[in-house]
């Protein structure tokens, strides 16, 4: 009974890896050049948040006008085709700093994969007023969780708050990172398509 | 900034809840009368296994003679429409003790949600000759898992060797349970029908 195998599971971030970054869209679409700055700008995420919501306030902005641009949205090319052809052959989950109340429609466009995120709220007015991260590190907990119950997991992110999980999984790769990610985190393969993705998964499934 | 809600994972139980039994279909199918064994009549899960196992040896039936079985199945009524109206709401997740080789045509019918469960193995000429259990207790892990990343935990299954994980849970439904398993567990609600879960659900989503 030499059969020792674990099952896998692929965690996966959202923005920049399955569809485009959502607030830089916003920032396109309402022409609000200080809603394009990211963690790339201001590496205090609470700080960015604030920053944001500041903003949304003077402009007059709702959640619901966010929905409704995300609304707009597509996944990446590729995108959709990459997750049918996973979800028909391993257990995937969505690792993400974004709220439930703005991915929905973009989950809806992917066949509803697993999605672990947090909370944004809006007040009596519609305006974004608060927004509760469902824990620090989240996605790293998240694949420490999975390896507790037993599987083997790959995940993939972009960016600097993926890193951590990336380094945690089995296998972590880097998917069109910046460059300057990839001279910070030499030891993360790096990975442009998702043919390469997949390439990678039954390489890794089948060892 | 009162807002201290946390996202909700429900966890379900397949076999019983959103699916028939696989083996008691199965032997149904083929006529081998001591494949409709459970647990409720052998207790000891690998006894149970390991009687399973022996039987399909003796009658030539192989992984892909189960799997073929598996394939004409059907959700049970009325489950697609409940994981339909659930994955737009709610991340759900599947906590079986089936096994991937098994699942495979039974999760493309209820659209592919998230499934933890176990691994089945062949010998070369197709007669089933292992299976990995991914860790003892897994489905009681995974929802401790799902409470160490602060989601709040809605669980439903039908049997004992879902109790476990129901009474881990913030809430547990035992749905459809049998008359014993309802009369050891009388702290355990009972749900017959999917419009009583998502009753419950919502109740819990908006306290």
């Amino acid at each position: 009974m030499a059969f020792v195998k674990r099952p896998i599971i692929i965690a996966m971030d959202l923005e920049g890896v399955l569809v485009p970054e959502v607030w830089i869209t916003f920032a396109e679409k309402t022409g609000i050049e200080g809603l394009r700055l990211t963690t790339r700008d201001i590496s205090d995420y609470s700080a960015l948040m604030a920053h944001r919501i500041k903003l949304l306030r003077e402009n007059h902005l709702t959640l619901r006008d966010i929905q409704d641009v995300i609304a707009t949205m597509d996944p990446l090319p590729g995108a959709v085709e990459y997750m049918e052809w996973l979800r028909e052959r391993f257990q995937g989950v969505i690792l993400s700093d974004t709220f439930y109340q703005f991915a929905s429609p973009l989950m809806k466009k992917l066949g509803f994969p697993t999605l672990f995120c947090n909370d944004i709220h809006a007040d009596e007015t519609g305006m974004v007023d608060s927004y509760q991260m469902r824990q620090l590190d989240g996605k790293r907990h998240a694949v420490l969780a999975f390896k507790q119950l037993n599987f083997n997991v790959i995940a993939m992110g972009d960016s600097y708050n993926d890193t951590a999980m990336l380094l945690e999984a089995h296998l972590g790769m880097l998917f069109r990172p910046s460059p300057k990610v990839v001279q910070e985190f030499p030891e993360l393969p790096v990975v442009n398509e998702y043919a390469e993705v997949k390439e990678r998964i039954l390489e890794f499934a089948s060892r």
